[in-house]
């Protein structure tokens, strides 16, 4: 963990330059609106060590697939978003210098990323190798309420410079991608043209043909009066743009204001993509700045109110919080089923833009319960979408008959991973997609899913199961053998507990909603069994493996053991690792790490959180004790999870520690990775802490129930939830629990077990109990 | 299984014409010396799909190491023998055509490697597409007596034609490298040039300068008679060569004469290099055609007094046991302890020419048991000269002290393997470098390679081993967890019982040659302890492993069991696969391998075969009886082994099919990959198939013993067997075993238990015990 970032709740600042790290701080300042997301790169020339990116969501590239050696069963290529043509650079020159931060002098500098309004701001002052100075201010938005947008405001001052201040506003399609399998080109240029108006870039992404257009319009201001008159044109096999600027004496400021429109095949025609991308940017330069800053601030003044978690008396965690909430709600919008999350949204090359599990692990309880707006289900029916593909998938592993598994790996539905232990095995990550849609039923109360769309993503489920599984002689039992489970410092490990527990809780879900559909939708049940030639016959296998599931588990220990042979294992903890070899996945050979017992993330914990009616407080307390000592928490899975359950137990100090380092991981960097661009996903996690650890929501026998508590530091916290379309908020602080129906029916909820009465203007207030250990 | 080839004792004859399958022929028909070899490509012009090879012993590449996914631990490159300048290369032209099998018609065509002199020839009769016939014969040879030099003839006869026949021998280094990571161009031109006498190309492999100079002289004649003359002189930028030719009328022949001299930076000096190429090429051509191939067949003629096994009554038999005896002696002379043996030899780029267990496993027993030299001692001098990288690559695995693991796969004492469930964890390689020391100690006789060389070896693995169990507190016993064992069909497992098993009998001969070592040779003893800081001590624990090692095993069934688990997946046999889904390998997703209960290659079998004094028949039958049948062999590792235990209990048609399939594995294209060359590795086991199995040699208490039976179609096999600085030789019937000392001292021996004195013409001869089932 590193503290390099200022504490502030409502702003991530950066005080001073940072060249020998500037990787990390242009992850932590990346901007996005669930279609456009940029790392946060410099506008100017920057000639030193940088990893310049810009993505557009759902455009994807066909890389072809590296690996040593080739098992059978892998995908031929690896899908990834590939680094986009630059949309936002700006060259600074004076008549024979050009602004670079990695050969000027930095006087001054500080960055700001304004969270409540969306807004990146820098400031800074240099020094020529000539002496000349100036101050430069800039700001930078990617529009949340155009999200074809970008637009800058870059002002450079001249302090003791007289001459010509010329600013190069361009658009870039010479791309670097670090991450390319073989070094080969991701885009084609098809065409370039600048006119006195607007400059563009219509690019095409190799092997598949999506399509981009990137357009410019600009404004320029001396001072503060506008300057026009014909630009100079540039116009690159490869980059378009414009030479502008103004002759200024100390004190005066040239202004550019630079509109991009990016525009992409996914939701325009191809032939009417640079028309449309044209219009767009002049439409932008007509309605002028601060009519579109005041559009954007719009639309983060209505999603704090929906999601804002307030936390007083610890800002360290309120910029925490609020930071994961932002960075989330920059990266996905809900409202395209094409789209997903990526690991990293749009800040940076890692995983290639690619869907995760983690998406149904952390980020579909955090837009079902924190947006009113429905927007998980478009991730459920993402999903949905593609299950012909993952029933293909199956198929090219040997499986039959309609059964699915759903890729690791992927951004159109088709598998991209080539890792055998994970691409093949990995397998409880079906799981996680019943789970998805069992929990989008209980929170939403909206069985019509189930009907439409989900009940054929479960029969082909459970098919996987059904023929996955095997029968063990000597056990006398049906086993999973050769899996990884979600501990990946574990590979090709027979009956994984959580992934065999898993399974059977998606047969019961299976079975539970066949039931349901068949009385309460006959006719969809009708259709359902008809497309999937479903046989209620099936479903005698599927009791049979629910009732002689093999289960690991240690009597003597009282626990459920993570897999056969577990216990053989040299049992030490995290304790044992000398420090300066953490983390272990970066100073340990593979085959070290996989012989330990150390655990990258929650396994069996993980299915005492997400099926945690059927385990009981104490013997969730002794599996806790068990495994957390042992997990190094090296997957960003791991800490939030961890934290709701040590709440669970009443280990409130260690869940709070755990929370923190789920929603500082980026900005204090814990893993030494921050380069690489923020961990988007299980930024999902922090809120879950607070919600489903702190506060303790559960829902049990269908009632929305809390048990909170409250960490040491805080005086209190505040936040709203969203159940069967109503919208709660609660307030919880030391003595008391104040929960209130702000929108919505009112609502039977349940505080520490009792039930309570919601209606409007009538709040539930209840003494909190301090749990803290 | 196909058969294609005519079957004939000593030599491989192609009858006709393959363009659709001519990488596989060009496999079969590889020619080498130990120091070059090349795959059996047309000299002439070949428009369509060949792989053109031609490779140096010991001149590797470091290719830049390529994984979808790295992890720690991973090497920086894959060491590769690259494929270098071709010069064996020989344009044919008539006025306005160039020959060319894939162009032109051809009319008749046969190949024939001759195995006894070691000649490929080669007479085909086509017509151009103007209908210009030509006969052509070639005789190519790879001298085994000038390892440096590579000689050709080629005649062109006129059928129909009148004009010239111009014919254009060239040395070609635009070399192609179909499996390079990253399409990297491997080597460097140094200078090409053309005198009217020769011309050679002078070349570097790229990243650590390995330096080759091919240079080539000629001869022309018309008819019988020579034509000298000044040569058209060819020097381009990668080739040079000459064009040189005749008039001719129908009825006439052009014959020129190659002379190749091919030097590397390994044998000579960088700065010499061109000069002594030139010399070499001069001087072959001075010496001429005949003088060059009676000093080669007298080699030829030399090996097979040696090791030449003669099988009465099975043609087919008969063939693929020279054709494997004569492709180890291309590929091996056992002259240069900086050289090994490539699973593929000289004969294919797949594994990269670089060393595997494969070595030790199988070919230092046969170079021990059939060569009269010492040659095998080479090979164990090449681990030993190893050591150091041993102990540095275990060092970056996590182990200290000195312990070493040798590479998985290497030329240089570098792992350049990068699959983690190989490189990291099919840790047994290491049992299998301490066998040979034992096993060569054993055979010799001679203890002082142990003083010099081989304790400190034994001693760096021992330290290995030693670190690498761990305790388990449920078994109370040591295990080894997280391994792949000999049978890769299985990754990541614990307790593998034959790398368990071989663990202890390394520590075990360890610990007894440091007692004798210390007794016979004190000095040498006193020097190791000082160089390895070996002390006394260590072996506490080696003996605390050693009592308390688990072993799986089922006492029901009576057998080893494989690995900890294997017991719980579904037995069925191979019988139950259906055969449009064999082999395997090709048909089914890596994972349900994995999971299957099939096994690629002996895993329990193959410690049963190695350290054979201690199990009974009995044991070994009911092993056999339950995984030979589970067994796919689809590693040519398989078939030999398993056909010696079955020759030793008794089932001796079983034993024939399993030899068959091993010394007929490329003959007959088993695996469907002969295109990608031979398994000049395992070609060994098909003699040790015959001695090991049918003779059933083993030594007993320090004494040659045999136990032999016959397949039944044989009337007689007759080998030789060095032991001890003798030789014997055995003649064996349906009636008679008759075992000749032909070289050395008198001997002990035992047949079928009893023991006879064997001295110079005074055979024993012993009734055969027919044991067929």
């Amino acid at each position: 963990m590193k503290k390099f970032l200022k504490t502030d709740e409502w702003n991530v600042i950066e005080e001073s330059f940072h060249a020998d790290n500037l990787r990390a701080f242009e992850s932590i300042f990346s901007l996005g609106n669930g279609r456009l997301g940029q790392r946060g790169n410099f506008e100017e020339t920057y000639s030193s060590d940088t990893l310049q990116g810009s993505y557009l969501a759902g455009i994807s590239f066909l890389d072809k697939t590296r690996v040593g050696w080739w098992k059978n069963g892998y995908p031929n290529y690896f899908t990834r978003i590939p680094n986009a043509p630059n949309w936002s650079g700006i060259i600074v020159r004076l008549i024979d210098e050009e602004l670079d931060l990695a050969l000027w002098d930095v006087d001054s500098f500080e960055r700001r990323l304004d969270m409540k309004e969306g807004i990146s701001y820098r400031d800074f002052q240099v020094t020529s190798p000539k002496g000349h100075k100036l101050k430069v201010h800039v700001e930078h938005i990617t529009s949340m309420a155009n999200q074809n947008l970008c637009i800058i405001k870059y002002s450079v001052t001249s302090v003791n410079y007289e001459g010509k201040i010329s600013l190069v506003p361009y658009i870039n399609g010479d791309v670097k991608h670090e991450t390319s399998n073989f070094n080969e080109k991701m885009w084609n240029i098809l065409r370039a043209e600048t006119t006195s108006e607007y400059a563009y870039l219509w690019t095409q992404t190799r092997h598949e043909d999506s399509q981009v257009c990137s357009c410019m319009t600009y404004q320029l201001f001396k001072n503060s009066k506008e300057i026009t008159g014909n630009p100079i044109k540039i116009e690159k096999e490869k980059m378009t743009g414009f030479s502008i600027g103004a002759d200024v004496k100390p004190g005066e400021r040239v202004t550019l204001i630079k509109y991009t429109a990016v525009l992409s095949s996914l939701y325009y025609d191809r032939q009417l993509l640079v028309d449309e991308a044209v219009s767009e940017s002049k439409k932008a330069k007509a309605i002028g700045w601060d009519a579109l800053v005041n559009e954007h601030k719009k639309v983060w003044e209505d999603i704090w109110n929906e999601t804002d978690v307030i936390i007083d008396g610890d800002p360290e965690a309120q910029q925490g919080i609020r930071f994961n909430i932002f960075q989330l709600n920059q990266t996905y919008r809900g409202d395209d089923p094409r789209l997903n999350i990526g690991s990293k949204g749009f800040t940076g090359e890692k995983y290639g833009g690619n869907t995760y599990w983690n998406t149904e692990l952390c980020c579909v309880p955090f837009f079902l319960l924190s947006n009113p707006k429905d927007v998980a289900r478009n991730l459920l029916l993402y999903r949905y979408n593609h299950l012909p593909k993952a029933i293909e998938n199956a198929k090219k592993l040997g499986f039959s008959g309609g059964a699915a598994l759903y890729p690791m790996v992927t951004i159109n539905g088709d598998e991209c991973h080539n890792e055998w232990e994970i691409t093949f095995e990995e397998i409880h990550r079906n799981s996680i997609i019943a789970y998805a849609i069992m929990l989008y039923t209980t929170m939403t109360g909206n069985k019509e899913y189930v009907a439409h769309y989900g009940l054929e993503v479960l029969i082909a489920i459970s098919r996987f199961w059904s023929q996955r599984v095997s029968f063990s002689q000597p056990k006398q039992k049906y086993v999973i053998l050769g899996v990884t489970g979600p501990n990946e410092y574990e590979n090709n490990v027979d009956n994984n507990w959580y992934t065999n527990y898993s399974c059977i809780q998606c047969l019961n879900v299976t079975l539970e909603y066949l039931e349901m559909i068949a009385l309460e939708y006959p006719d969809e049940y009708a259709r359902i069994r008809r497309k999937t030639s479903f046989d209620k016959e099936e479903t005698y296998r599927w009791k049979e493996i629910i009732d002689n599931m093999y289960m690991p588990e240690d009597k003597e220990l009282g626990i459920f053991v993570q897999h056969d042979g577990y216990l053989d294992k040299e049992l030490k903890t995290v304790q044992d690792i000398p420090t300066n070899e953490r983390p272990i996945n970066q100073h340990w050979s593979w085959d070290r790490i996989l012989r330990s017992c150390y655990i990258k993330q929650s396994d069996v914990l993980l299915g005492l959180y997400l099926y945690y009616t059927n385990f009981d407080k104490e013997f969730i307390r002794r599996n806790f004790d068990f495994y957390e000592p042992r997990t190094v928490h090296e997957s960003s899975l791991s800490p939030y999870l961890h934290s709701i359950l040590a709440s669970r137990v009443g280990y409130v100090d260690k869940a709070y520690n755990l929370f923190l380092h789920a929603i500082r991981l980026d900005l204090d960097d814990y893993n030494n990775e921050l380069e690489q661009g923020l961990h988007i996903t299980s930024m999902a996690g922090g809120w879950l802490a607070i919600v489903r650890g702190f506060a303790g929501m559960q829902v049990l026998e269908g009632l929305m129930s809390f048990s909170p508590t409250i960490p040491q530091k805080w005086n209190s916290y505040t936040f709203k939830i969203n159940f069967r379309e109503r919208t709660l908020q609660l307030c919880i602080n030391k003595r008391n629990i104040e929960v209130r129906l702000i929108k919505g029916q009112s609502l039977k909820i349940k505080v520490y077990e009792k039930e309570y009465i919601l209606e409007e203007n009538n709040p539930a207030i209840i003494s909190t109990i301090i749990k803290n250990q």
